[in-house]
């Protein structure tokens, strides 16, 4: 995966394929990894986060699936950044060599959630400790208060932290503060980071204050639409990037009425691509045949600028 | 204040200048209106709310001042809107009346925060029976979940909102959920009405899913700079616009960091303009005297780029 | 009423009867305190509390409730207590010295909760405000931390608190926070003070660290019951007491799954004591049907053991 | 371990001694054990709970932590309880797995915390799962919403849980809901469970209910003056009971305000103890030296009612 090229545009946030028994289905990665480049244009993915359920897997998994999506993203994706934030500071750096060894494009690392960090040094000398088991691996944080409660401002936490750590190389911003996520990428605007917003459903907001990409589950899905978003707000054509967001917003809207998450992506995600992504695993239980139904129809109903 | 011209643009959330001993500093008020318009181009205004200590006054006093603002705005501001929410249903009944009576462009109501509406017919019901007291004025409703704990989405408050509140002319939208904003712009984009941005320091977030304009503190002693970033974004100038965002964000998130609250814009405010704002009421206390040097000499220190 | 007793035992925190068009009905006051006193065994009184809808009313309502329940408790209860809390310091004042005016045992403020104290010294110099203004009417402070979000704790709030109120007789306490009570409790115990506990389903918790009677709103209708708890307790028979507990705590339960608010404990009251209380003010709604019929079979299923 | 007498009484929640370098100092257990026996009167264990840092360590380490705890408490303690909670099941599973294998007097399991479960069943559905790999191990729910954020109401969780977990024997309640505690109690008071308290600091109104016992870090340090506490209580003699309260609470509400967390409770034990149970392990950093001169003038500055 070397020479990389710079992380920019779209991320999709890989939901984890389950047999029916609740193991990981890794022999689906490979037609996972075809969908994602074919039918998305998606090209970059964060394995084993939030919606990959990755906390709630243990460590041979988390490493057998890295390893998977790394060996099958080879020659076609152009970036696997693989999620090793842990609980546990030993689990989270064994994950971190891991991440290393099978040649991942980065490592990202959630702050940890049940003891909190209560300041920025706190924080940082817990991201260090992972960063430096792979000494040679661009490190993202997963900055994501709505889940940990974490809130520590990301603005701060990024005054000097490149002498903390050197392979610093973004943020995956998952929050609605965009006051601070506009001060990160002003203030960094000269240093080759990647500041990635992961708030899917309001993307074009954070576009307009200077957004490098995203990172996010819709993307498995609705890629090619907000591929099509990002280039009409390139040109700019503002008022075709906001169809496409509103439109998109439009979808979320209504499955977030429903009760949208994981369990729920993963069925949307079947029922697009046909890949069968199959069960949650338990705390999680699988979505509802009403929400597929409903939220079929949703998408289906839909019309899309680009549709004619 | 009529023919009216459609709410768009600007709109100063007043400061309540009080003097030395806490009575509301009332011949003050021709001065502030005149410093608006000449000073910071910003020609609404929306009076009694959050940041104009509104609900710290009683009946007499926010009568006495929302007439202040009406008489003193004849002829040179284009709306004078009235806050009459309150968490006494005849109180703000009667507040109502009074808009009504003294010729307010335009009421607006808070959701009830002690006893919260549970969910949109709860509210509506409130708010009809608000409105309904000034039935030839334009109503607009105050969405400020961060305050009052009244998350019910204001893309659901507004289906079918115009049979119950035939006044209903927009929202004053003070959250970070832009998915909620944009729908509620979408959906109701054939309509006249005005969806106003109530987070001042990701105003231009809001400007790129279609905000008609701004309802914020702020805009009280950077209303002129904030303007020029309407400009820069009206033209497309997008790197500019994104330049005067940073700037006032840097300035935001400065004086967060010291502790911001309605005390301190006051503060700000009389530094900026010269009028005494004066103290706040209690259970706000004055500003320290060391945030008002930091935040004068961070002011300072702003390069714009229209300075040279 | 004086000489004043010392405020021990129940107080019940008082429901706001209302004509069905939604005016206050204040004939029925006087039939209510003799149903408290001849039914509930219950001679004390916390009136426009939270119960009361007391911030639903305007300052005239209040007043006008104030003055009805002093009235007809004359010779009758032992303590009225007022509660003349407000967002606006003013028209907390005038309540203050309406109340004083009129003979009330005693005044009660909430801390403001829209703008928030941030720190004790905040919160008494507001409290002090209104204290003052009755300067020979003893002042209880009412903590209610789920409700207001100031969770400032009273034990360091008390710390000093006579000398900035000298008329400082004690505290409404309805948090869960037994430490911080039992703290207030202790260090307080060679003065005249009154600590009274709000939060009504674990009443005997608060009994075994030393409460000394309880302000609320299930002393309406589950006076008596409860009453016979506290004799448990003080001879002491534990095991008597902790069956009252339960099987108060048995309805609240079942009622709270239910929802159980002010509207609902309206309709509780008028079913239990016959009295109409009538509709709660918006943004309250009338309990539905199926809750009153639910929670009468509930009420009648309970099987006390005084009941043979 | 067996024949096993009921859980009732103290459990401390133990600490997890680590060496300067962060690692487990297994060496110290056996001497931890002994100084809970005969300096605090203490013979029961909760191991690798919050207190202990058990998300914070890997499997291994749990493993071989719980394994030290079992052998060394080996005819020494009643029971020893391993906490096998994780966020991810099968990780969960196997540390059931390896607590029945060692021998251990029971297993209890926090509810999952990043996906939440939403319902009752899904909870239920989630510790079955892990319950039924130790089908011969006495199976605890380990209650703390605070931390967790899962707030279903224990009363219905234990609505036939029997039928789902046959080894369910019982729950460690960390909340300050009394009325949901008191229902659980009262409810199952003729099933031979144990329903033990985790709010140190207001254990004596979870007596008053009813409560079988504690488990709480505090024991570790205050277990004699704790157990001083239930034998005043079981006599009865509340006024002594509520003095030993007093006091405890007196310490901890000096503390809490100092910033009270585990690696401040790692400081206390050590000074207390003389034990070194060492630095805690990152997101959490060590007591500050201000902190413990602090915490150990006010431990020494109490007067106990038996310390004559």
């Amino acid at each position: 995966m070397t020479p990389r090229k710079k992380l920019r545009g779209l991320v999709a946030a890989t939901i984890t394929p389950m047999t029916p028994d609740g193991q990981i289905n890794l022999p689906v990665i490979r037609q996972y990894v075809d969908y994602l480049i074919s039918k998305q244009n998606v090209k970059n993915v964060f394995v084993n986060g939030t919606t990959g359920e990755g906390l709630s897997l243990n460590i041979q998994e988390r490493k057998q699936l890295a390893e998977e999506w790394v060996c099958q993203g080879k020659d076609k994706l152009d970036h696997v950044i693989v999620h090793v934030g842990a609980l546990s500071l030993p689990e989270s750096q064994e994950l971190a060599r891991h991440a290393a060894a099978i040649g991942a494009s980065g490592i990202a690392v959630i702050a940890p959630f049940l003891f909190k960090p209560t300041n920025k040094d706190e924080l940082i000398a817990f991201l260090q400790k992972v960063a430096s088991e792979a000494p040679a691996v661009p490190f993202y944080y997963y900055h994501i208060p709505p889940l940990t409660g974490v809130k520590i401002r990301v603005e701060e936490l990024l005054d000097g932290i490149k002498e903390r750590i050197p392979t610093f190389q973004g943020v995956k911003f998952s929050d609605r503060d965009l006051l601070d996520f506009a001060q990160c990428i002003h203030k960094h605007e000269r240093e080759q980071l990647a500041f990635l917003y992961g708030v899917d459903e309001q993307l074009l907001s954070a576009l307009a204050i200077g957004a490098h990409g995203a990172v996010g589950s819709t993307y498995n899905y609705l890629g090619r639409k907000t591929n099509l978003m990002l280039e009409a707000f390139a040109k700019p054509d503002l008022a075709l990037a906001r169809k496409y967001q509103f439109l998109t917003g439009d979808f979320l809207n209504f499955v977030i009425k429903l009760g949208f998450g994981v369990a729920q992506t993963k069925a949307v995600m079947t029922l697009v691509s046909g890949i069968p992504m199959g069960p949650p695993r338990l705390p999680l239980v699988d979505a509802s045949e009403e929400f597929i139904v409903k939220a079929k129809a949703k998408l289906d109903s839909i019309v899309w600028p680009d549709s004619d």
